[in-house]
């Protein structure tokens, strides 16, 4: 099957669109002709990256949130029928150890051995017109939803909900919830927390703009990120901190506003890559807090979300760009230009 | 201190309003000025039963769901201010099991021996100008709310609070949870699973006003209690069942109903006390389906209760009757003609 | 593949051995070469049930416990060797639905349609010399563990681990657990519960051999099950009950005596299937007692419960029969002669 | 009531034995006839602290584990008699926080408007004949134990009792605790975890004496800690890591050691306070790990400990001093020439 795909050819050069030869599915993998393909930070991060750092083999093709429609069935393969719109589940592991048999592949115990997270990160993944999925367990049926417009919810959706997940049981009513970083993934951030708990949500970033918009989601409370911030939390939890801050920038600066942020048995959750690091000690945090940096997200969570999304709860502003346009939608994430998660759509 | 209290004299005979004598607080104990008493179903059930059934003493004076302002602090009480609004936790404990130390006095290890379970039920309640509450424990501060709209908080809420907070790492999205009995505790039950969880939650009634005014609270599926009843709810669920059913009737065809209308793995929480039996064995439910019937709630509970009520998330219809008109109120609740529950307001 | 196999052909009728084809495995399917197939008391009933009970298509081989080598690997399947000891998981499901996707097939929702419950129980199991089993998902590599003795890992210590499990946050120090019917899944509770929490364990059974078996299991208090159980449960433990009561038996009278051990809160378990029924109702238990009939196991915890086996904590008699004496074995069974669990070994 | 107490009266200056007067139990007091109270390392942080560090008012009494006997009880306490063995809770919270109404006096939350965490830390404790304790909820009925040895449950026990719950879900079959510093504390970690979870657990620490002391205790697995040490834990566990690893040395050192230690999807507990500090950000640690530093315990959980002790499971060797030689008791400590838990005993 000949299919445009943008690859990732070496470290630190910009990735390029070429024809490529998609293989037909073997027992047991499914072929995915792409509807949509989000373009995301991780994939500027990862271009940036010098050689090695990443056991990756190059080349690869980019695109690890993706869904799309089944164009055809391995040997073996039962339960999905031609046509039908998926959601590719991202984190791609062995599918053998104890994690992967839980829908845990973000877990995967075998990682170190398979050089590679998932399509879009060390395999081949969607920002082509046609994507081979190694397994159906990969796969999560659609239903009504566009493809188009769901792929994002396979990771800015998904990780955002797997680490508020956790936090679930520290928001009882009276508890307050900070997100700091009100873009793409904070978006969806604001959005689960008053959708999943009762708890008061509280956006921070550095621009209006962004706060304005979370506004707009329905959050109550935002505070610029500026030298008041922390006094500014701080008043508005009463003096008592926040049960849960979750920090999806990750500077310096913003774990430090953070673990100040927290009330005495919080959580502090880092999903923002910058960075930044925080000196954890016995007293570096108000007493008892945890710390945690959670990773993507399981395919029972990709399930749940995907039902919150079904029932419109979710609300998330795409960008579509034709497969011929990529370079153009990554330069546009590159400058902060986008309205909303840009999403590839090799189909139209 | 003279009061007038209105107390059950006999069993099976009907309460009297009468004027009593109320002593000063003694050390630890707090003397409340009631603002509110919520008049409940369970006075009704009570004042019925024949000699012997509860091991309560007569006379006491009726009222389990209280509210009030403090009036007087005996020796050793600290942290309460007289003139200060305060919620009255309803269960009294023996304040030393294990139960009691975490605030559960609803599973207080001596309730046996203590021949009460609180305020109201075998000891002096709150239907009186008056209440003497044996410690400051049992004392929650109430903050701006009025003590006569925040009473019914104490039973009517937190009962179904407690109830559903056992359920929630069930109510992922995608879920269902089912409310069989639209009254005073199953609108709060309605609006409690539409704060707490992302479920989809469905109201059933034989009352056309009672899911009328369930849709008024925002509940999008009513479904009418009668034969058809289990297919509607089948059907609300794509044949799958729900995740939570909770019956708050508690008949033989409510619980027959309940117990139809689960999905594998559900949860049957059994509030309502109509006399209804369920056969339980290996074949009774769907798969592993569990059966609980709660009692009362924690003082944590009610705290995080309060929370949500000073964050305007709970609506409750209050009538204020004065400690002169309680019969009458007692007489609409058994008639079915009241708006919402009937509150006794001692001072007006 | 020419083995023979013990069948199911007519409802009501013995099992017959016969010779029957067994096919090559297809994509994604393994064949094993069965090391050992345990007898279970469920095959008896199978056998008893008149037809149109279960919705299994006769004939088909019993054995639904069973571990093996890995005979022939059909297309796609990696990550096994030829040879490879496993265990072989249960309950066979869709392998697409969420329960199925985290490995808990034990809770498959596509059940009905698939009209059997796994290898032994609808479709062909171990009691034959090969046993085709439909995807590699549902395979357990055994480690150094023969497969003779551990096919009783993957039910016999299945069931009672993903029952005990669901009890291990009320299994604090200080709390008592009761299992009801010290045959041979008793025997594996007594241990797991030994081995998983500090409780202390009590064992009741009608049979003082069996007491005295799990005495030697290192299990310290054990009653006899007769008229004076319920106050002997009740002295045990000072008068509280038990915070967990497992019930083997489920006759009417254990599911009694089991009620009536629990505590407050406490957690009544049902796993014997012998017709008993529990009236539940508000007053039927101890205050918020929970009620659950769990059934069989899921993969991830095989794999605990195998760990455990690896690490000689799990004590299993075995006694071996050819796959020629298998009708006796199941005489045996049947007599309540045997010493341990009965384990086809169709190899040797 | 005149009482020989060992007073800390300057910062940085040696504590003092003096005579004092105890005045006689106010409502809600219980004096305690002092049994035994351990010598802490705390305590010799606590003498060696400059003036402004902690912000309690000096003199005060040191001793914050104490067990002993009730001497006298204040008005309005019931429930206890003189001449009773208690534990005296050692965290003395504002009592009407939601943290104290649940036991959790350890995390109080006006702990800065109290100026001090308890007897012993800021107030009087228990290191003289008599104790006053504030209230009657800060004991716990000791039962037959001897008060004597009694004491060190209510730290030495409780903190990593309390540290240890919270990883207890992780620690399923299969799993690895790894326990760095074999001392006191560590002796008591190492038995909680073999009585509380079936993990495998690793005592790692510098001293071969302590190595030997904890296989007495039977653990199984003893880890040098050297500079192979992390070699070594590695090779013990496959490979893979640790579920559970717990600091209670917490210097630079152990904590790189704990963190290259885990499995991911881990827990490193930090309990020790040697001033390290571990410099968290996204790649410091395996996948997901969660770092917490946890405080002392919680009244429920001392319980628990209690009845863990009163079942013979937890060994402690106790060194009994006189009042007379306590400063000698924290010499031994100091000098590390302790075989146990110094514990003076003013009584005899």
């Amino acid at each position: 099957m000949r299919s445009k795909a943008y690859q990732l050819i070496e470290w630190q050069q910009p990735p390029e669109l070429r024809d490529v030869d998609i293989r037909e599915p073997g027992p047991g993998e499914v072929l995915i002709k792409v509807g949509g393909t989000g373009a995301c930070r991780t994939d500027l991060n990862l271009m940036g990256l010098p050689a090695g750092v990443m056991p990756y083999a190059l080349p690869f093709t980019l695109g690890h949130e993706t869904a799309g429609w089944v164009e055809a069935l391995g040997a073996g393969v039962t339960g999905l029928e031609r046509g039908e719109p998926v959601l590719v589940y991202g984190p791609w592991g062995c599918g053998r150890c104890i994690s992967c048999r839980q829908g845990a592949e973000n877990h995967c115990e075998r990682v170190s051995e398979l050089r590679s997270h998932g399509g879009g990160v060390g395999r081949d993944g969607g920002m082509a017109h046609y994507l081979l999925v190694p397994s159906s367990r990969l796969l999560v049926p659609l239903g009504a939803l566009d493809p188009r417009d769901a792929a994002p919810l396979t990771d800015a959706a998904l990780t955002p909900y797997h680490a508020i997940k956790q936090a679930l049981p520290r928001l009882v009513p009276g508890s307050t919830a900070v997100v700091i970083g009100a873009g793409g993934l904070g978006q969806m951030a604001l959005q689960l927390l008053s959708v999943l708990s009762p708890s008061r949500v509280i956006a921070v970033d550095a621009s209006p703009e962004k706060l304005a918009r979370a506004r707009e989601l329905g959050v109550q409370d935002a505070v610029l990120s500026n030298e008041h911030a922390a006094g500014h939390l701080r008043e508005l939890t009463h003096g008592r901190g926040a049960e849960f801050v979750m920090d999806l920038v990750g500077t310096h600066d913003t774990l430090a506003l953070a673990a100040g942020a927290l009330r005495p048995r919080g959580q502090l959750t880092l999903v923002g890559i910058s960075g930044g690091v925080l000196p954890f000690h016995f007293f570096a945090l108000p007493l008892e807090c945890q710390v945690v940096a959670p990773y993507w997200g399981t395919l029972p969570e990709l399930v749940e979300v995907l039902a919150l999304a079904e029932a419109g709860r979710l609300r998330m502003t795409v960008e579509r760009f034709p497969l011929e346009r990529v370079a153009e939608a990554y330069q546009h994430l590159r400058d902060g230009t986008l309205k909303g998660r840009a999403v590839i759509t090799p189909h139209g």
